[in-house]
């Protein structure tokens, strides 16, 4: 039975990193709020899930993947238990628990980004927090991108096999995770990352490689892979870019 | 050899649910930063290792729990780890996936305990963003407290085992998790909590369940206890408690 993801249909958000792992595997899966059948959209799907009181193990919010008798939510531990099965994680448990650790570091920045344009509140508008958005931006610019971008740097650089991975000679699932950092980052801050993007050349590089890969250049370049905009966590508020 | 753990010495923080597993367990345990012979505050222990460029493995903050040749950090992750081997998890794959689901839940919740005071900017003093903090604070009583109360409160009422535990049975490292939020949301929010937690009769039973414990008494009778202040991430600021 193909794995089954639930996420909201219009965004990238906190699923991308686990629809990039699911498409760079090449595995049969489901991406259940956007079946054709309910022309793209079938948010309700995923409400009835999440609304259901009667669960004993609900997910908190999505992403979510049903795999069999088994719900697992939250994208860094869907990871942890889905990459082992589609060839995405390293061998050791040392390698693993590594692994795992750097994709939490990542979900910690993608709410660090998020909080860029809803510094006091998810439930308020951005319109009606553009001031305290534009500190939070600045300061993020400035102290957050350089320190997360160093620390993954480093660790390209002091990966004994050189292989351009964060982890031994192949690519591991969190690779996947940095290019869409990169590809955010990007997207959002383009006057900002412009200036800092030379500082890390092994990012790029691992950026440009994982772009490279055949199914995820197909994923990339299909209808699968939604665009970023003003709904996800990556947005560009020009006024947020200094 | 015991477990090494790293983390500052002056705030409970995010690894003050670590350090409550290896209480409530009982093990051996080395708390590196507070060892006395550094009379009680040992950070160049830590400082030494973030500021290790060579490392293959490097973690990015702390905690980080050292345990022979490997190294873990991310408190959830240690959790994770850890408690399978000092027989704080649950048996089976689904139910340990389903506790680090809820873990990673507790670390959400904690970033946004921790930016109720903090909406702009870690690196700024309190100080410097007492106006946003006011704002963002206000939002977090009204609209995520109960979010995330309610979702625990709807596990502990869903357990078919009727244990008064999350999981199955017994307990298990999430309720530990769960006693610190409670005791963690007392502390900060007095007045708001005390007008909500007649909502949450579980939880708080689960609160008081878990301080009753002989070890885990023993641990917050104790001065390996930190108390709570005005560092960490729960903090009591009079003006945020509406």
């Amino acid at each position: 039975m193909p794995y089954q993801f639930y996420y909201w249909p219009m965004i990238q958000g906190r699923g991308e990193v686990v629809r990039l792992a699911l498409e760079e595997a090449g595995v049969d899966y489901v991406d259940v709020a956007r079946l054709p059948s309910e022309q793209e959209d079938n948010r309700n799907a995923i409400l009835e899930i999440l609304q259901d009181s009667s669960q004993t193990r609900p997910p908190f919010a999505p992403p979510f993947l049903v795999d069999g008798d088994v719900t697992v939510a939250q994208a860094a531990n869907i990871l942890h238990y889905l990459a082992p099965k589609i060839g995405l994680a390293p061998a050791s448990e040392a390698d693993q628990v590594f692994a795992h650790q750097l994709q939490l570091t990542v979900t910690d920045l993608l709410m660090e980004v998020h909080d860029t344009h809803h510094p006091i509140a998810s439930a308020l508008y951005y319109e009606d927090q553009v001031e305290e958005s534009k500190k939070r931006a600045a300061n993020f610019i400035e102290h957050r991108i350089p320190k997360h971008m160093g620390y993954y740097e480093g660790i390209l650089a002091n990966n004994p096999t050189r292989s351009g991975w964060l982890i031994g000679e192949d690519l591991t699932y969190p690779d996947l995770s940095l290019f869409q950092i990169v590809e955010g980052l990007r997207y959002a801050f383009p006057n900002a990352f412009a200036k800092l993007d030379g500082n890390y050349p092994q990012m790029i590089a691992l950026h440009d490689a994982v772009a490279a890969r055949p199914n995820t250049a197909a994923y990339l370049a299909s209808e699968r892979r939604i665009p970023f905009n003003t709904m996800g966590v990556f947005r560009h508020y020009p006024e947020l870019d200094s």
